[in-house]
């Protein structure tokens, strides 16, 4: 307690405050009301009660806020780890792929080591099971899997510094408080965070976009595995962090976006909704996958003479998809409830909770639906089927997953799962070679799954996400729920735009690769396996001790 | 600031306020109240701090609520994410079973591919190893994989829809705020949650829920692993999902339960504690596990004429049983302190806390006992011994992890290493084929660790955790702290009870399943492998191209 | 609302305080205050608003504290859970060596079973590549996978009842809230911790850091793999645990420790700043790998007669690598935020997230820079490299992430890959084989980083992290912005420190275990297989069943 002698009152004003409310709070009073100055001893209490009455709301309010920030970041972190935690297994297929090939995969190679095409063995590998067995022995080796898996390595590495050197500063950057409705134009390199900042654009966002951003350029390693070149798929990944991703999260994802429902005069009055990324990860990843698979043509001996796929490149290793599968659902958890970038009121903790319900019965009705569907179709129960389907469900609920309820997140994901078996049928009729199906479950269900949020979008979700409506700004909803077609007339905008800039960027990309013939790895590389350390890439961490040895070649 | 017209005070009145208050206070005073009614400028004064004292506590604490519930749903969902990551690996022998034999198996085809019996090789593997590896080589394909994993999978896409529609509300479901003590009657298809309630039987619950009636689902799937049907299995699947777990989770952790603790009037005055599944879930899914075990039979070729275990049963990837037994072990860091289901006040945090510590305590404990009393029987170091024993402790200090203390866990866990090798080692005298031993694990440990409770449960923590005792409640505590051993009848009853249900339900259902032949796989199918695609299994996602190709069977 | 026959007041003081605040008020007034006592009905009014005026502020700021206790809690255990999960992969490159030598490494038996030397087979892999796999397929077994995963699961079975005896108690113990500078001295067993309690001693702290020293014990493990007996490591890695890692981070960690920036008076009036273990974990773990590496000797045959390292000793499987590197790298994300201990105000989650960032560009940049450098020496693209930079990245942004800039954490990740490569070469030159370049990795990079602080640590994030500079504590930071040299005298006398501390204990213990030869597996043992049944360690977990089957051996 201050003494008296810094009192600003009087001796007896002091007293006389005393009486009014005792003397240990007449101190405090008169520390901090000069009683004279106040008029009377009465007034003095009643201004000190009245400014901490006025001081304790916002004081309150002030320590709620911190709270909730903290609970927020928590949230957005944990959710961005398992956001990363998907890049090893982005589409488990692929990984498979990887893996198994080398053990399962038909021979092709003749036994002193010649190049020799690999040809169609239709029926081979049932009938001749030992002699196939030997042959396959040959060859145990990890053909492919250096070159393939470390394409999701590098789209971390080298997706890091060009999301952090360009790709934030596009996709959520601003310069003096604004940006253009099309891209972003600041915080390069993080340069406007302010150092130990609490701002909209600080460290939380940049690490949970940066997951989001590796994730969307990680979905195309898979569908051009196995004979894409390394230069040119690390300049993809490249592109793909730093331009081509961060332009349409820039769209949809930012108040600044032309197609974004939080713009101030959104699109049609509405705004097209991409909860978690229907349209900027998944619609974008498919359909850079399909770009990239239309230029880099089939695999050696993918399809016959006669057009007809041969066998042998879809003999997976089960073990490993269904870990990847069940990895990835995981990783969904945070991709999806992480979307909702803030927990710490009951109505986001409700939008956080509902999208992981949504979210999983999602994935378990699409894999649900796609063994079922194969299974009508050719009685057999298929553990690919129901792997695919579970990720199917997953890439069809992700755009809506926050704005629908869990019926409808069973109907969405029963739809996606026919999308896919049917438009991965067709991909094979096209003669396209998607090593990991990667445009029918990306592009193809991504895409359902946008036009599935006009229908199934619930009004009173939309406002709880996105604001109630203002005097600019309507908010619209699902076709089902009475809404007036305006949002999915928004959505089928955001699909076309997206799929337009893509194209209009990587076809050129790919063309130009194409033409200077450095899009493929050479034939005979990728029939002997891309690891072969002759061509390019070494398994192994050693560098060649030459001083001591004379002998060339690695240890 | 209002304007003065809209003030509910005279110009005089505002102005005798503002002497005692000053002028901007006072206009929120006059705002607020209505001075003449008041009587005087003083009185009007009095009455608005009067009232915003008044009303700034409840505010307060709504604030502190919200944080604590963001808080609260933020801990569920992230816990449930990681129970939901124990499903691949739900048994880490499980997986490695299938991802292990085809590479490691003792040869059971004769060289041509006729069907062969599965003979015992006792000495075959050690003295012909050239032999054996080349016929090995022959076979080195993925024989079960696809059938055993499916069931991982299927577990949660079946299990989704199951638990969503019917289980959900057999276990936590009320209608018009009622439930009986043996059975939930409403919620089914979430269709009584408030569409952004914040309420007990909401999202969050719901979605942690999920992740436990998974989890004790896939424990049978490991063993009755390669003989099972497909069929039957994912009919046992939807059943165990949908009825018989929920009706146990809703005796032990509703506040209707007939077991419940938390019942307005408990079991002989305390209630069966039970805090993270060690009935519910670990001897739900033994029982379960042994009534399969049972009406399945051994797996062709077990066991041999005179009775004894054949050799090449158990010959397991130790590297996966690793990687899966410190997935199990993360996971189970979403179990057990997850089961506390709050973490927002201090006492909930120190609980949460406590639990995790002695989780760990009693898998490190459970590990390194398995591996000395093996050592202590063989003079080996073994690998699985140590593997199992993490997973024991783990098991057995589910059901009291949150009531028991440090030390109390390393008894527990020394016991449940004992328990288990004696459990396993009888199951093998008693031939009954438990692929992975989830048997001595789940039932074995998991009863040890529900009575376990009944003598180490102190009562501090169990008034801590179920509450104080009231006039109609008790609380009863350990044996060993003094508990008068009501607690302990309860929990033998509660385990009882448990078998009995379970045995109720599947005895009948696996009886009429073999009455009707369709428990097993066809002897020649088990033979050659659950994924052979004549059987029924298929691991390739291509769909036949028969316009084409013309050509019968998959590409 | 309480009778009035409970007030302490007369009925016409009530009626006096019910004109100043109406009715309901006034019984709450009188209630609390003896309107007598007061000397009138306005003192009474006044003391009660004074009285719930100045108990507000406490009340919020205590419910502030307990959300933001919980929300402390949170964050740190599923940090520590994360941290947790890096155990089973804390060298990728060890879980790929003992995953992959059995099926790809040269094949080093006879055919008939005898034992045979190692030998120098530089090019027998690429002439012969059908003869080798015969060999190889001759040999298709798990040769050490079991002895040498085990050990992971050792340091936390062994690790977990060490630190809960011991570790903890020297690490972070108080005996009457007081420690020496040089070792914790109470809180053994956690004795100390109150059943409820909350304080910095208690139950998260014991998890969190319980996750670092497994981590930090792990580390060794696979250095020394393939040749280690297993008693001498069990040894080891108790000793590590329990009086090793927990005095270095005593010194660093704790208020009383003598290098710590949090002492009372710190060393050179700053400090040594270790955030997240680059000398606790990584420069212990890598010393003692350097140790353990020189006393164990190389492998058999991985030298050859002219010192040049032999081939197939570091033929890895990438895919296993690729995902325990990811693993890794997701682990780390409980690491290094984790390390901040809190999170609930503004200042912390901002810390939080930048570490998060920081960490990020870390493991990304090293990632790419060691591609780079092993690209400009070898022309080859290495996955083995890629995967390797990104830990050393990771391993050298870890003692700063705190405390610099992102920018910063690139350059410092540039110069961990050049370190990295240039130490591991020097391994090799002084035939030191350290099977996975633990010590290049978190010794070299480890105390790299340790001396990167003493250079780029900013002073605003010093004092955030470390507190303001009082009259007896100074600050320091890093001499890049400034800072005067101090900081990096005691990152260095912390590093020297560490080292001489790790040697003085480790050094004897391996010199003993080596002159009772006792450090090394028999050489018989060493090259049929650390996992041959004969030798010690079983892959089954099935007892011998005597009674019935009169055969010996297991089943």
């Amino acid at each position: 307690m201050p003494a008296a002698a810094t009192l600003a009152c009087s001796p007896d004003d002091l007293s006389a405050v005393a009486k009014l409310v005792g003397a240990a709070a007449a101190a405090d009073v008169c520390a901090a009301v000069d009683v004279a100055a106040a008029g009377s001893p009465l007034a003095a209490v009643l201004r000190h009660l009245t400014a901490a009455s006025a001081a304790a709301k916002p004081a309150a309010a002030a320590a709620a806020a911190e709270q909730a920030h903290s609970t927020d970041v928590v949230f957005i972190l944990f959710s961005g780890y398992l956001v990363f935690l998907m890049q090893p297994c982005c589409d488990p297929a692929h990984s498979s792929a990887a893996l198994d090939l080398p053990l399962f995969a038909a021979p092709i190679h003749t036994s002193v080591g010649h190049v020799a095409t690999r040809i169609c063995v239709p029926n081979a590998m049932t009938k001749h099971q030992a002699g196939f067995a030997c042959l396959c022995a040959g060859h145990v080796r990890v053909k492919n899997a250096g070159n393939i898996l470390m394409k999701n390595v590098v789209d971390c590495s080298v997706g890091t510094l060009a999301w952090y050197l360009l790709g934030n500063g596009f996709a959520f950057g601003q310069s003096n408080g604004r940006a253009n409705p099309f891209i972003g134009t600041g915080n390069f390199a993080l340069n406007s965070v302010s150092f130990t900042g609490v701002d909209g654009e600080g460290y939380p966002q940049f690490f949970f976009h940066w997951a989001f951003s590796a994730a969307a350029t990680t979905i195309v390693s898979g569908a051009v595995a196995e004979r894409i070149s390394f230069g040119t798929y690390m300049l993809y990944s490249c592109f793909m962090s730093s331009l081509v991703y961060p332009v349409v999260a820039h769209w949809l994802w930012t108040q600044w976006g032309w197609l974004s429902p939080l713009a101030a005069a959104p699109l049609f009055g509405s705004g097209a909704i991409d909860f978690a990324g229907g349209v900027v990860v998944h619609t974008v990843g498919g359909a850079a996958s399909l770009i990239g698979v239309y230029f880099c043509g089939p695999r050696v001996g993918r399809f016959g003479i006669d057009g007809s796929p041969c066998r042998g490149y879809r003999e997976n290793n089960s073990n490993l998809i269904v870990l990847g599968t069940f990895l990835l659902w995981f990783g969904w958890y945070g991709f999806n409830p992480g979307s909702a970038l803030a927990v710490s009121t009951y109505s986001t903790a409700a939008l956080v909770a509902r999208t992981a319900v949504t979210t999983t019965i999602g994935a378990g009705t699409g894999g649900l639906s796609a063994m079922l569907i194969v299974y009508a179709l050719t009685k057999k129960y298929d553990v690919m089927a129901l792997c695919n389907g579970v990720l199917c469900g997953l890439v069809a609920v992700t755009p809506g997953c926050g704005v629908i309820d869990p019926w409808a997140a069973v109907i969405v994901a029963v739809l996606a799962a026919g999308t896919f078996i049917a438009v991965d049928h067709l991909m094979l009729k096209l003669r396209l070679d998607d090593v990991v199906s990667a445009v029918p479950m990306h592009l193809g269900c991504g895409a359902l799954g946008t036009l599935c949020v006009g229908f199934f979008a619930r009004q009173q979700y939309v406002e709880e996400v996105y604001g109630a409506p203002g005097p600019a700004v309507g908010r619209r909803w699902g076709v089902f729920f009475g809404g007036d077609g305006r949002l999915l007339a928004c959505q089928v905008v955001a699909l076309l735009s997206a799929l337009c800039w893509v194209s209009a960027l990587l076809v050129p990309y790919f063309w130009v690769a194409r033409r200077l013939n450095v899009v493929r790895v050479p034939v005979e590389q990728e029939i002997s396996g891309l690891d072969a350390s002759k061509y390019g890439v070494l398994t192994t961490n050693e560098l060649p001790t030459k001083p001591r040895t004379k002998r060339a070649g690695y240890v």
